[in-house]
């Protein structure tokens, strides 16, 4: 359960953004936004005035969402219809405006809440939401590094698990089991209209080479144009390189990180490309602190690539390169900050992000290293805190 | 890949809905969208005009996208601000009014178009592109066969999975295992902001009677607030009704299927609701044919209930019961048709849907039959074809 004070100091946050924007009130309907600000994620509407108490309105399960949220004000709504009277029976007053979530919610619902609340000035608040969510506090911090736990010992079980012809989709699969029976919750979250996070990241050999919709730097085959990323059919073989991306998440906190490993002695080729992701990590990790810029910092990671000879490989192939070598992340897997091309606005403690410096050989491979981590006083504290070395697996 | 007669037959199908609802042309941002209209789910925008050759604007993977799509216009786009210019130069004009999807597309989204198209009236068409797509060829129906098919595999695989003490997730896990590594797309896809679909809806005992928020009659405890929906982690343990509710996805079509398990003997409280649950099933299966309505088969399973003694626990317990009783299914895990209250519309040929009766005991336990079917001229053929009766396995 999400404690009353932190739900508290969230809000607060919330609050000052909102008068500093000059906005009367939020209403949230995306469950991650309104579980952050509430601590359940049963069906809701989600009420935050710029100043004063906050009101849950439930659709469903009222009962499971007062057990589950420890704000004051937790009410039964059966339609987003009865959303105006319950406001000005609790606040006494409707708001002049009102922020919405313009980046997730569909045009038919702000249409609705445009009848609903009659000249009512309608804005987009996503923005202040991402801002306030940016900034993890140590019990957040501490959820991330329960999902880490998690996910290691999900990594700590691939030697025992892989064997050579086996599919990467039945690696993915078996993963997916050891992950599940120590309370993974699934579904990782990203926030999206198209695209969608999934834990079954796994490529090997030529499909790490293989470039996808996603806006990631290793795609890979999938199963089907219906599902043409992440693990596919292909058998997995002795001396490729094994690209191992298997988000880990507990109570909707979320970590992200890479592995590689080899079934048998991984080629010099990707094992220099490998020790030069290390590099780059290091040399961002060790720039980056509070204060310093998101841009600055991919552009240094950049650089560090180039200066290591690796140009063309680093984060895709020329031509379809992405532009970010880091992404915020917490409750869902695409948050700021963003390590990337003209995102200039600086770190700040409490951020949390993965950090990928990766690698791909159209044709060969794909390898890479993935961290998350947490911006402190001083630098970054890495929570996916397992060995980095190659995990090489006799066949 | 989707064929281009498959293709050709919705495009012409949809420009017949376009000219009747008087809109010049519709541009598709939603994957599953474009994908049932391009075959190909690489990051684009399509454009629809009423009449003549559609136009596929790839933003990401543009060389994917031209091997997977069947249609003849393709183009790369690397930023939505491009599709007037490219629009403009294929179809000589731009269209007066312009239909999107208004029960998905994010608000942001359409202030942006609404800036590129100055001028332009938009308009709502997502009921059009859900009319056109609940109509199922036999090549649609063809893939469902193949979801069932690896669907009943993994259902035959619990008996020798199941033991008792194992947790709900702990199973979930490993079916999820089976699943991949037959090719399963992990991922089921539902058209909502606040919906998730997934495949670990395996409830035991107590737990099916647990409410969520879930617009289902069976919720869950999940894992967490977080996750607070299908298996959670209690132990299963002989005796109990075991609900398992594992939906099957193949080349992006799914089907929706629900078998009951018991570790022994189900006690008989539950083995006569279950058997109740088969009754709803054949009365509205019969019923079930074009030009029925689905609003009466509602009315159907519910009086059939009542009939049977289980207006209390038929779809969920007193005052917080789900008002449908089938839902469609294709792509998307909650498509037209509804058998559902106040949806007075006929069935036709090819509509494919998930029928579920379901019975609740709070603080007892969930039963209920769930199956895939396809609507033919003379009634309904079974696409999930399994078994349906309750499978007690030696403890």
């Amino acid at each position: 359960m999400v404690p009353a004070a932190e739900l508290a100091r969230r809000i607060e946050s919330f609050q000052v953004e909102l008068r500093a924007a000059e906005v009367d009130a939020a209403l949230l309907l995306q469950k991650v936004d309104y579980y952050y600000f509430s601590g359940t994620m049963q069906l809701s509407y989600l009420y935050i005035p710029a100043e004063g108490e906050p009101l849950l309105m439930v659709v469903r399960d009222w009962d499971r969402a007062r057990n589950e949220s420890a704000l004051a004000n937790v009410v039964p709504c059966p339609s987003v219809r009865q959303a105006p009277v319950l406001i000005q029976a609790q606040q006494g007053r409707l708001p002049a405006s009102l922020g919405l979530e313009f980046d997730v919610l569909p045009v038919k619902e702000y249409f609705r809440i445009q009848k609903l609340f009659p000249g009512v000035r309608l804005t987009d608040v996503s923005g202040l939401i991402h801002r306030v969510r940016s900034r993890k506090s140590s019990w957040e911090v501490g959820q991330m590094l329960q999902a880490a736990a998690l996910a290691a010992e999900v990594y700590a079980a691939v030697p025992r698990l892989l064997r050579p012809g086996m599919t990467e989709i039945e690696l993915a699969g078996l993963l997916e089991a050891e992950a599940k029976k120590r309370g993974h919750e699934g579904l990782l979250r990203m926030r999206s209209l198209n695209y969608e996070a999934y834990t079954w990241h796994i490529l090997s050999g030529a499909s790490g080479g293989v470039v996808s919709y996603l806006d990631g730097p290793v795609g890979g085959q999938g199963l089907s144009p219906a599902f043409p990323v992440g693990a596919g059919r292909k058998p997995i073989e002795a001396g490729e390189p094994i690209l191992v991306d298997f988000g880990g998440v507990v109570n909707g906190y979320q970590v992200d990180e890479t592995r590689m490993y080899c079934l048998g002695r991984m080629p010099d080729k990707f094992r220099r490309a490998y020790e030069a992701c290390l590099e780059i990590e290091r040399t961002v990790l060790e720039a980056a602190r509070p204060g310093v810029s998101c841009h600055y910092l991919f552009g240094l990671a950049r650089a560090t690539a180039e200066k290591l000879g690796y140009e063309d490989a680093f984060l895709g192939p020329k031509g379809k390169k992405v532009r970010f070598v880091g992404h915020g992340i917490g409750l869902e897997i695409n948050e700021p900050p963003y390590l990337a091309e003209g995102h200039d606005y600086p770190l700040e403690a409490g951020m949390t992000f993965a950090l990928e410096p990766k690698m791909v050989f159209p044709g060969e491979g794909a390898v890479g290293i993935e961290d998350t981590v947490v911006v402190e006083a001083n630098g970054c504290r890495r929570l996916t805190d397992m060995p980095d070395g190659i995990i090489e697996i006799e066949p």
